[in-house]
């Protein structure tokens, strides 16, 4: 409908959004269209609100509405294992792991040359002082598997070599629930090489 | 992040659209966070301005930002041909016909006893004064082939009875680049039913 200029800007601004083609846009706009005037200006409150209230906690880099996040002013969390993420994001799927309990440093992104991310324009440098500060023993480097998150997991690795921290990587492997004729190879091959003992040979 | 009241307001504001689940209000919000404050601005002006320049064709209830629609104030199309459509939306469908160049008239939804719709709720009795008044030659009853669709399509061709106008249904059948192996039998049914002639039998 390029007659009506007014919902065609809001199909523009709906597509800004992740995975969001023309079509999915036009039956947003259109539900838009059929909303009572309070659900819109809610929306529009809603839009404003999480823009003036929501900012990067200073500490460890995920939103917060306040200086620092509910997990760096929490006294309950084993602030000794600190998990490295690329986004703020990733930090649900940890919180769904009942038995983890630590703490995070986002990265906010990782390095990839394509897009022209190199590790300085990564969150790391706040990363170091954490260390001493917070009695910092174990850091989990968990950027995703893939080709970039694998090269800033080195990157950082050696990047930590130099303090006093033991530095592990998240285990790659067959997903659990899935099955194995739909496993790739790639993740087969990761899956073989990090398989773990059930019993040793008792010959030897 | 339930500690974060205002990107809970956001992931609740996006869920209101249509087929939105949580995952993807999530992200959305996420996105929004990530949007540079002009692009908010656009997309909170985009909401507002939707809302107050686009309304209801008065004469055939398409979205409008003026008065008449741009189709009904076309003189280019023919005014003797109205399609009967259930919502603002169908009426794309028909602009993308090279062949079709008629006008509209949307019923605002179709019969439904489910949703306590009854014929009474539908945007039909302006329908009858366009007959006379614009020349109205052939009405087609463009519902969707659904039991909501159909029922209203019958309403409406028993109230169109007393009319001087021929009406017309759109045809039901296989659709197009589909394969026969994946076809429904009921579409199936329906295209043999309404199968078309392609040579007589000369022996008759």
């Amino acid at each position: 409908m390029n007659q009506l200029p007014s919902l065609e800007k809001l199909i523009e601004a709906f597509r800004k959004l992740p995975s969001i083609g023309r079509k999915s846009a036009e039956r947003m706009a259109y539900a838009v269209l059929r909303m009572d005037e309070e659900s819109v200006a809610n929306f529009v409150e809603a839009l404003i609100a999480v823009k003036e209230n929501v900012r990067a906690c200073s500490r460890c880099g995920l939103y917060s509405e306040s200086d620092l996040c509910h997990v760096c002013s929490s006294t309950q969390r084993d602030h000794s294992l600190l998990v490295i993420i690329s986004s703020p994001l990733d930090y649900q799927s940890f919180e769904k792991v009942d038995s983890f309990n630590g703490v995070y440093h986002v990265l906010g992104g990782s390095i990839s040359a394509s897009s022209g991310i190199s590790i300085n324009d990564l969150n790391i440098d706040s990363l170091f002082p954490r260390i001493e500060k917070e009695g910092v023993k174990e850091i989990i480097i968990a950027t995703n598997p893939t080709i970039e998150g694998e090269t800033t997991a080195l990157y950082l690795a050696r990047l930590l070599e130099q303090y006093p921290v033991k530095v592990t990587r998240l285990a790659y492997g067959l997903p659990m629930g899935g099955h194995l004729g739909y496993a790739d190879a790639l993740t087969l091959e990761k899956s073989l090489q990090g398989r773990t003992t059930l019993k040793e040979d008792d010959d030897k």
